[in-house]
């Protein structure tokens, strides 16, 4: 028996990962976007795993919080214990592929300069659905309210999939279950001109070629 | 039937963290050594969960890095989930205290300006043992090679246990197993003048009152 589509693909694929290894300045335009220099090796940060939540699922905006953010990720899920292994055997430890919103409070980051609360508070990690497949050429999306926000394609990666596990396993142990999230392309709200940032009442889109589409409205609050 | 103190607390409390929120800048005298202003706030970073070694176990110095420091620090242990818990109530939450060695690679640390890599290597989150005590009043100190290098009380910290469990359990929920590490004192390595960063061959040595000690090797990695 088929499900229809509206009923598929309810949770995230992880729904605590042991560690979420996020990604910066990894796409070209992200980069320009910043006026950063495209770095020599990836820049790495943490985002908490209970942090994740199911498709459909709200993003709670937090009352503290004056300025979150989209930004529309590749997610690669681990599959098995990898440390120290190479670029060429990379494909070999990776489960699948995910579509990851990484819900970041701007405020929160740039006051903090680490960006690991900003990027944590609970619900800030959208995840799903998820896929195996070949990432090397993904159209990849954000949409607010069906206006497109973002739309970049993985060829515009600095740094690959094999490169990555390359080097986030020469620094630490990946476990089944952990999630390497690959950084966000140009286009994020905080850097428009002028900014447009998520409001309560917002619904926003992550889509990405063969994975899907990873929807989640905003809602405030409740004090 | 007793065992030798020397055999006793050979493993970490917590194997592998779902999460350890680190504490930067929370003590009054590491402060004032690196001449930052004291916070209005937490100032908080993450390091993975799969860093965590146990007692007498070694900390591998990664070759990709040159600068690795010591820090000792006082780690709340959760208890019970915990999600906007007020400052009166955060005891109800711990489980109860270890003693935590946040390895910190400074090179990584500050060339990434995100401290996640510096601080996330494998083996660079030595903790244990633990005990339930009251945190107010605790002497801790660090020795490398018995020179003592860090040496304060827990009567410096800028902000307290139960108002760390405030704030951070209001951004993200803490889980049974999470961890805080509560930021270090005084004295690390790199502030030293000149410095004086560890070296394979060295032990280190961090001590909590009325929790122990807790001692690791420092070995360079095979190559």
């Amino acid at each position: 028996m088929a499900f229809p589509a509206a009923e598929a693909n309810l949770l995230a694929p992880v729904p605590r990962p042991g560690k979420i290894v996020c990604v910066g300045l990894n796409y070209h335009d992200h980069a320009e976007e910043q006026n950063e220099a495209v770095p020599d090796r990836p820049l790495l940060f943490g985002k908490v795993g209970t942090a994740v939540t199911n498709p459909g699922d709200p993003i709670v905006y937090p009352s503290a919080l004056d300025e979150v953010d989209y930004e529309v990720e590749l997610g690669v899920v681990i599959g098995r214990t990898a440390k120290d292994v190479s670029a060429d055997d990379a494909s070999d430890y990776i489960a699948g592929y995910t579509a990851i919103n990484d819900v970041s409070g701007r405020d929160a980051q740039f006051a903090d300069e680490q960006f690991f609360r900003g990027k944590s508070y609970d619900t800030f990690a959208p995840m799903g659905p998820d896929a195996r497949l070949d990432p090397s050429q993904l159209d990849i999306a954000c949409r607010v309210n069906r206006e497109t926000m973002q739309s970049s394609n993985t060829q515009e990666f600095i740094f690959d999939i094999d490169e990555l596990v390359e080097y986030i396993s020469g620094i630490t142990t990946l476990r089944p279950g952990d999630v390497i999230s690959t950084g966000t392309p140009g286009g994020v709200g905080i850097f428009r001109d002028p900014p447009e940032l998520l409001e309560p009442g917002d619904t926003v889109e992550v889509e990405i070629d063969g994975i899907g589409t990873l929807a989640n409205p905003v809602v405030a609050e409740r004090e």
